[in-house]
């Protein structure tokens, strides 16, 4: 049965199971190009039990490719670890990127320096360490928030604003939308989830990075699937609301 | 004069003067290929001065590919950024990644972990701000600095050494070496500048890592490039030593 399933093409997504994290990446992508794929950690049965960091083995064999940590993409015989390369990966395959490869070259480095924003936000929580709990880096994350708040935010807006500005629009790298709008789609729903209040305050001053989101949630099959209940919503994971962490943006409008 | 070197196809790499920095990721892909480059802001003039972050002119020309930060490497009408993707483009061109395309997603994987270590690395002496000083954020960095002497350094090395132990050989993906392994090298290297006393030991439980960073080195244009007064020390920048924090390791041995 598993060999049969190792010898089709269907995409399979690995990712933990229970929050959106970094697999919602993948999905908005997948999700976006209307193809099927199976989630399998979510379809519950034995694969969330699989799930490991590091992934040495899927289903008891040893993987060639073995991954840091989850998400891991699998396509016939490929397994692809680290989330800018499985989307650099299905991209391409699903218009979902340019045809050139200068095009391909950019809307690439928009995904890492989106990989580096979100490790920043994910730390705004876990300043210490990824496996302590956040109550107990709680003093230290509220001091990463604020400088988070205060200086990377606004830089991070900047950017991407510029970078919009720039293209002949409506979408980051040009007319046809790549998978680098749909992550920075998510990372602008991510924050408006953690920090509200900033949010409301910066999204003012960045009408493009607006703008952007609400061109992607115009796509059909990407609206018809955050608005389904097949969407995990944000809580744990990358995106975390702390009103104690939401209120320290007050503080940068002295 | 620069439009001229504009139109020719050597390239150019763009990054802060006076650290190795993200840039070494690059100077050794570079240097391996034995290629000739210019390395801008080291070449002193007004190269050093031009350096912003985000970087959206060079020259005084807009780029219609800005970077949120250096480095970045100018190839012909290319203006390339993020790390990662730099050597993603370096490498098949110049013998340093795999021919096919499974190979080199592979390698991409694998240099997409080292930049996640890296960063890691770096919030070890700098876990609040990049843009405060260490000793405004010394305490965070001692607290950071023991949960990823104990937790996180063992858990990477133990990666990399499981992938070495699943390639053919020599090399991270096989027999030729790639960007992913000079990249692997630089960081050991930083490690042992950083955390000697924590490395000594864990390195004596990975030996196949030290034969890995001794395979780079015997690589001869890399040796030649790693011995010579052109290659800048450790100090600033991405691998620093305090003592205090190196000290940490000793209370994991516990």
């Amino acid at each position: 049965m598993r060999r049969a399933s190792q010898r089709d093409n269907t995409y399979e997504l690995y990712y933990w199971r229970g929050l959106p994290g970094r697999g919602e990446f993948v999905r908005l992508t997948l999700e976006a190009a209307g193809v099927a794929y199976r989630d399998i950690a979510q379809e519950g049965g034995d694969g969330a039990a699989a799930l490991t960091s590091p992934m040495w083995a899927i289903d008891g064999n040893i993987l060639k490719t073995p991954s840091f940590a989850p998400p891991l993409l699998r396509h016939g015989e490929l397994v692809i670890g680290q989330t800018a390369n499985i989307l650099g990966y299905l991209g391409p395959r699903h218009d979902l990127a340019p045809d050139d490869e200068a095009g391909r070259l950019w809307v690439q480095q928009l995904q890492l320096t989106l990989a580096d924003w979100v490790l920043e936000i994910h730390d705004t929580h876990h300043p210490i360490a990824s496996g302590l709990h956040y109550e107990d880096q709680a003093e230290e994350a509220a001091r990463r928030s604020e400088e988070f708040l205060l200086s990377r935010l606004p830089k991070y807006l900047d950017y991407f604003d510029g970078v919009i500005a720039l293209s002949p629009g409506p979408y980051l790298a040009g007319p046809r939308m790549s998978y680098a709008d749909l992550s920075l789609f998510l990372v602008v729903e991510g924050l408006r989830y953690a920090f509200p209040t900033a949010m409301r305050r910066r999204e003012a001053c960045h009408p493009a990075i607006s703008t952007l989101v609400e061109a992607v949630l115009a796509h059909p099959p990407l609206a018809t699937y955050w608005h389904s209940p097949r969407r995990q919503a944000f809580g744990d994971g990358l995106f975390r609301f702390y009103p104690e962490l939401d209120a320290l943006a007050r503080k940068s409008d002295d």
